[in-house]
């Protein structure tokens, strides 16, 4: 367990460098990220390298004992590089070219700029590769921010037409597999197919979903190029690349195996304003942020990069250590919640967190975005806490023995899978049908029981697992209805949310023996779960349900579904008008409509009873994680909080109950 | 009275054609709509055409008992067409041609796509002009859908030119109808004249106004082409089209002027959640669609197709059969909705009811959208309702006597007109006055009131009438106002909405004997309502007025008029500032504000009265229709229903009260 | 003072004009605006002219008595010039060039457009600018209005270039002001340099504002072209252009510094329904418009154009007489606004009050527009009041000696900087973080005390006055540190708002002796004040924060700072969490918080007490004004009001209580 923090030494004085080391291995901090968007400087004019002030600053770094995260620079490429090659930008959903002046102006299908990304990439490699302060890299920055990864261009246009003729042999194959005798939409060529924008009215799915797996290829693409370039030139170096929050623009999980570190950039407060919380949330969390926001990121992030004893390798790269300059608002975070989210992060397995960043910019885009210290070199509220966490790990003989292995497979698996949430993105069927936000209450309701969860890919091994959730899978492969099958024979607790398997890897509905060839959802889940899907209802604002689910009465708002549950399947609760809300058949339950996380909860808690584990809900901004030999409590509330699951031994860090934004350790 | 249904044999096996038609036919259904999104399965290379499957199609339904509604497939031209001419492409109001890959890819103005519609429309006329399946053509699909009609385009804008060339003669005489004096916006040539669209602030109004009639004038056009065609290779077969819902694109008066049948497609839930009503309405009518919703347009589009006998001819090309997938929320209609949503187009006179669709697409953009089968052929609630509807037409011998003439003249005509429409959305003048609800509340407060209403272009006959309201109409044309004055003579009610009569046909003020030639609202009808409009306001949301009418207090909200009562002229109910909310002169009601619907009904219920005509309101959810020697209930509740206007005799279908969502028939 | 109107001769017969001038005096009236959208009229073919119809015009109107304000007629530009230069329209933030056919279609960059407007105002003012009826000019018509001064036109581009190299000088200067460093945005010369718009994320703030900086210039090189050629063709007469409500797209200081006398248009009613003001404030004031609206913007104007005695010199070139068009409701305003709006602008200064328009248009855009007459020449509301006004002035003796100078000195001073508001528009922090609205509601704040103000530039000479405000000022220039020392030397009261000095004169944080050589807010002032800012919040809706100023209860919302007041400065209030919330060191008080108008009444009140200015709250709707030896007071409220701070001597005019919407004079 290690810290970490951002700097940027080409926005201060060389004189700075020094003293700035100096105080960040003071503060606990051994490693820095630097160099990101450095490429004006590195390359000031077109292949005119400056590395003189690169190298002094990776030297003086070095000389205070802090290794160094090198990054390529391709998120910002120079002006001179925009003008030589002005299409190299996205085109925007709109058709408009993105224009240079603020960052990532590049287009993933570009193939100029692709070769500029490994010609400078190899350039920073070959130069620091072998150099004894570099201890990672960092391939660009954050890819896909700002609505990067669907692009208009010309170049992606061509590249997805070879990508579908690549995946779909014939054209006649992908006249079938998309179903495009509907409304005319027959091509006679791949030559034949745009990009699916600005059409009259929405364009077809499968169309649009092809679209996304292509753009999403495309980014995996442009970062094996630089890891490959990387790996040669630095042999030994893990290489990492750091993911964002609450973002479906490309599947992670196939990024990330070309990387060995999975890093994520953990903003709480400016997520909690951003995404789709209720008012009443973004107010009740406004200066803590949302309580799971972090915990499921951590545990999503941590699934991608498995070393070869199946441990995921994950850091937060860029931690928010006071308020932040691009969420709709910015509040401040209460005194206490940076080490909190340190320890909360340490909590679910990181191996450094690092602070974005050490000094507040004075200019430019992200003056407002605090950090470590303030624009005048005085601390600001963070560096305290991130002082206090240096200190603790080292207290506790944490801070110095490697990469630690803290983390254990949890009890419960629940699938996040990228290909589903473009699915139920490109045919929501009810304006806020979002899955990504139904994943989350469902993760909200298993946290709010104290369970550790293990977020994992469609394809993952889950034999290890007593409870499993499919929140909203309505894709299931042959391989995921095998495991799920295996699973429930050996009797782990299997949970189906609404649609699933409701969908063909097409994006059309399931195969099946009827004489269409077609099947009702949840398709391949259908013996399994017992049920059929007879219709579906996106349920308008006004018209929420009620259900009572483990004698807690529950709303089931935004999507319900009619069921015909086959015989034997048991009814566990039903709507008003006697229809099934959710059903169980053995070991597998299927929920027919949307839940919020007090739903999840209700249900949840039969499920894990069921499995054998331990669940009680806890009160309100109370967590827990067990790492390792280690348990650990957080409070977000504001209030002192206490629970029957917390031991009764004197903990190694803090008390119980637990004040307000405070945590507590134990050795279990 | 007949039942039909929307069939794709081109989406699926052969093998279940024949399966599929007599499982139609057992369900009652006589007439089968097919082809109009089918070119690229018709003409797969540009000139190879490939009859063969259609021919099979047409045969298979033709031997099964059903007959045959053949479509031009021009709503969806395929993409080698799109191809070679990539400008045949509608250009939206932001400027950007709209790409292929969804349906309506077409500019109406564009004379290259014009030949080829007509080449394919009269390569299917040939083809099947003179087959003894085909009892009806439909031409294209739901012309302007998706926002068409306005088109930004080269071949829009040269045609404008010669629209208006041909439409004002000289460019003098454009300035001077115009006011292009205002803003130095003054022509010297036809040549000069560009689309009124990305203007820096507002365009003007009257250029606004002729490009609507402009585009309108091209929809007509369009499809006159096809009917001619279709009249030359098919004679004896009525041609129609399919109409949409609150839908003021072009004039629906206008184009169905070349047709025989006018059809529409009624989607009530859908038209629920999408338009104009309130959140409570959304959620209190979610599940069964505004009762009159579907009657307002079997009303309108009674009147748009009139036989030798006055009779209007018109269809339910496409009925709602259970959830769709194109509104922001889908919910499921309750039990016995699709019953009810056929018998009420039947009761307002519909010869044919037509399911949109036969089965569920499995794949494409519409697989969300149900029909009278699932996608793997099991039967939906649909279908089962569908078949009690064929049956119960049997069982009362209304199933088979060819077109049935049910429908009788009612004694109140609203004046729906197209022009009318557009004057008011151009120049609302508040942000909240929407001229298509002011129509739809004042046709709710009739109906309300179990009247039974036929909604008539301006220039109908209104000489049979003995209640005439003219909701929103600001242009009062020299017939209209002279059709008034008669009916005024022999003593009809009339009711005039708030802005009637306040425009000329350029939307500028009415002409008068002051000064400057100008005249003050309601312009021509001035002498007859007794009053002048000296000042209009539009009220902020939170500045409604009550006022007192027929004993009730109802709310003027949006609009409210400043009136000076000429001599003579009895104020009926007055603004809290003592200013006239509502006058009558003789037999002429002029009412000075927005109402609602509850408003209009009190208003329309003394109008009613002295109209002689039997007026009580109704309770909630209950709707009443008198067909020919029929009288018809419908509940649109959820509780039972009685209502003394309902006869005490048994009926010959239901029952007394009416449960929910029940109907009830009685011979009168 | 006088009233004035404005006047479309053009759009009239020409038999009308000799009545319309006659009434026009009768009624008061002494001026009248003419022909600034005339140019298709005055130019009716390229290079052809047309003199006889104005020559007729001015020479009726002089016949009659009425002095002409003539005008530039450039807002306008005809179609034909519009088709030889069709580059000449502004190019909009979409990229979209924005077409023909209502006004303002011009770029002010464009240089082919500026050419055009030299030659169409030199043929003006060569025909007119000795005439004897013309008493003044105008420019153009309302600079900027409808988003025309930023452009993305390429002749912006090439403009902005060629500013940013005249600023900076070099290239390096221009990168190390801006901190291009940052994401790598370094150029290597002017010409790599964009506008700042469609870039991927936000554009640089530096470069934002420079952008904001060259557009004003723009506006300015643009009128002041016109200027030079109207002064040199048209001695003696003054040169005006009419301003506008809200509006901060350019810098008003610098393009008056080039004029004679500030106008502004005043559109009460419009205004309080399209800005900032709550659900609640637009109800309330609907039909009187929100009290401080026009205050506000005339002691805004006052402070733009001084005589040689110090005096602003301002008229209303457009005062709202009726309805409007233009706003999203546009309610009738009570009777008697249209008499006080326009004492009201007596009594804070106004020369000229001068009403739009004489009579209403009947057709195009503005056709819902009133006028002082209806559009059948009858006399509208508006007409009965101007002539009370008229009568009123004449009874008073003030109509008839030439420029009144009626205003005096105000005690308050109040800074209102455009730089300032483009600095937090450009950077909000909190989306509600409107810099406009601060300014507005702090001046909401001294006015319900009942003292008057002055609206003054960041450079004005703050030596007379008693209390200075600085609400929103970011920016603390050497001139302005100087100038607020001075004052606190000699003991006037300064109120600091939130997030003053927090700037630097790019946007960046200010300059500080710290390592890094930069500082914290509020940077220059940090001595003066005793405050420095350790951290700032936006505040998300639900997190006002409640604190006890002046003995009251007043709640903090949208943004708050944590301060770390130097030794000897005191807290006058705090925030829950202790923090301070308002210091006080000497006489500056530092606030650290958004506050609403009451907080900011409460604040002032106890400021202005420590000034030795009466100030006691008066009630809602009740405002005063002392304007030389007079007193007058304004009722917007719907109630019967009096105050202590009224006379109790016998007014000149009204009486004291006020009825509702009345006015009250006193000699004083
Ligand atoms: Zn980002
Ligand atoms: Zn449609
Ligand atoms: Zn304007």
């Amino acid at each position: 367990m290690k810290l970490g923090v951002c700097y940027y030494p080409e926005h201060w004085p060389r004189t700075l460098w020094a003293e700035d080391a100096r105080r960040m291995h003071a503060m606990g901090i051994r490693v820095v990220r630097i160099a990101e968007f450095a490429w004006s400087r590195i390359e000031p004019e077109p292949g005119v390298f400056d590395w003189a002030w690169l190298d002094e600053a990776v030297e003086t770094l070095h000389a205070a004992g802090l290794g160094v995260v090198m990054c390529t620079p391709t998120a910002t490429p120079p002006k001179w590089l925009h003008d030589r090659m002005p299409d190299m930008v996205a085109v925007d959903l709109q058709g408009r070219p993105r224009g240079f002046g603020s960052r990532r102006h590049y287009c993933f299908s570009h193939a100029g700029y692709r070769a500029e990304s490994r010609r400078i990439s190899r350039a920073v490699a070959e130069r620091y590769g072998r150099h004894p302060a570099v201890v990672a890299w960092q391939t660009d920055n954050e890819y896909g921010c700002h609505d990067t990864v669907l692009s208009l261009s010309e170049a992606a246009r061509q590249g997805f037409r070879r990508w579908l003729a690549e995946r779909h042999t014939t054209i006649d194959a992908l006249n079938a597999a998309w179903g495009t005798v509907f409304w005319s939409q027959v091509y006679r060529s791949f030559d034949e197919i745009d990009l699916p924008a600005l059409t009259v009215t929405e364009a077809h799915p499968a169309h649009r979903l092809d679209w996304r797996r292509f753009a999403s290829s495309e980014v995996r693409a442009f970062n094996r190029e630089q890891v490959e370039i990387l790996r040669e030139h630095s042999p030994g170096r893990p290489v990492s690349h750091n993911f964002m929050g609450f973002f479906t623009e490309f599947d992670h999980h196939e990024v990330a195996a070309d990387l060995d570190i999975a890093t994520w950039d953990s903003y709480p407060l400016g997520f909690t304003q951003m995404f789709f919380l209720t008012p009443e949330e973004k107010t009740r969390w406004a200066r803590t942020g949302h309580p799971d926001i972090p915990g499921f990121h951590h545990d999503l992030y941590r699934g991608l990069c498995r070393d070869a004893q199946g441990q995921g390798r994950w850091w937060v790269m860029e931690q928010q250590p006071g308020p932040v300059n691009w969420a709709h608002w910015n509040p401040v975070p209460e005194d206490g919640m940076v080490r909190l989210w340190s320890w909360q992060a340490f909590a679910h397995g990181a191996e450094v967190v690092s602070y974005f960043r050490w000094r507040q910019a004075p200019f430019a885009q992200e003056q407002m975005h605090t950090g470590l210290l303030r624009p005048d070199s005085s601390e600001d509220q963070g560096a305290a806490e991130a002082a206090q966490v240096g200190a603790e790990l080292a207290a506790l003989g944490l801070d110095d023995r490697g990469p630690v292995r803290l983390a254990v497979q949890a009890p419960v698996a629940m699938v996040v899978d990228y290909a589903a949430l473009w699915m139920l993105q490109i045919q929501p069927q009810g304006a806020d049908f979002n899955p990504l936000e139904l994943l989350f209450r469902a993760y909200e309701g298993l946290r709010g029981l104290g369970l550790d969860v293990d977020l994992v890919p469609a394809d993952a091994d889950l034999s290890g697992y007593r409870l499993i959730v499919l929140a909203a899978q309505p894709q299931i492969s042959p391989a995921l209805q095998a495991a799920l099958e295996a699973a429930a024979t050996r009797g782990a607790q299997i949970v189906l949310g609404p649609r699933a398997g409701s969908k063909s890897e097409h994006l059309s509905f399931p195969a099946g023996d009827s004489p269409t060839g077609h099947g009702l959802p949840p398709g391949p889940l259908s013996a399994l779960a017992g049920v059929q899907v007879q219709r579906s209802a996106s349920l308008p604002p006004g018209c929420a349900e009620p259900v009572v689910i483990g004698g807690q009465t529950v709303q089931v708002r935004r999507w319900r579904e009619d069921l015909a549950p086959a015989e034997g399947t048991e009814v566990l609760a039903r709507f008003a008008d006697g229809r099934a809300a959710l059903t169980r058949r053995g070991p597998v339950r299927y929920l027919a409509g949307w839940l919020d996380a007090d739903g999840w909860q209700a249900l949840l808690a039969e499920a894990a009873g069921e499995a054998g584990l331990a669940a009680a809900p806890l009160p309100e901004g109370l967590r827990l994680s067990r790492a390792g030999h280690l348990l650990l409590a957080f409070n977000f509330s504001d209030r002192c909080l206490d629970a029957p699951a917390l031991p009764t031994a004197a903990p190694l860090l803090g008390q119980r109950p637990l004040p307000p934004r405070g945590l507590a350790i134990w050795r279990t």
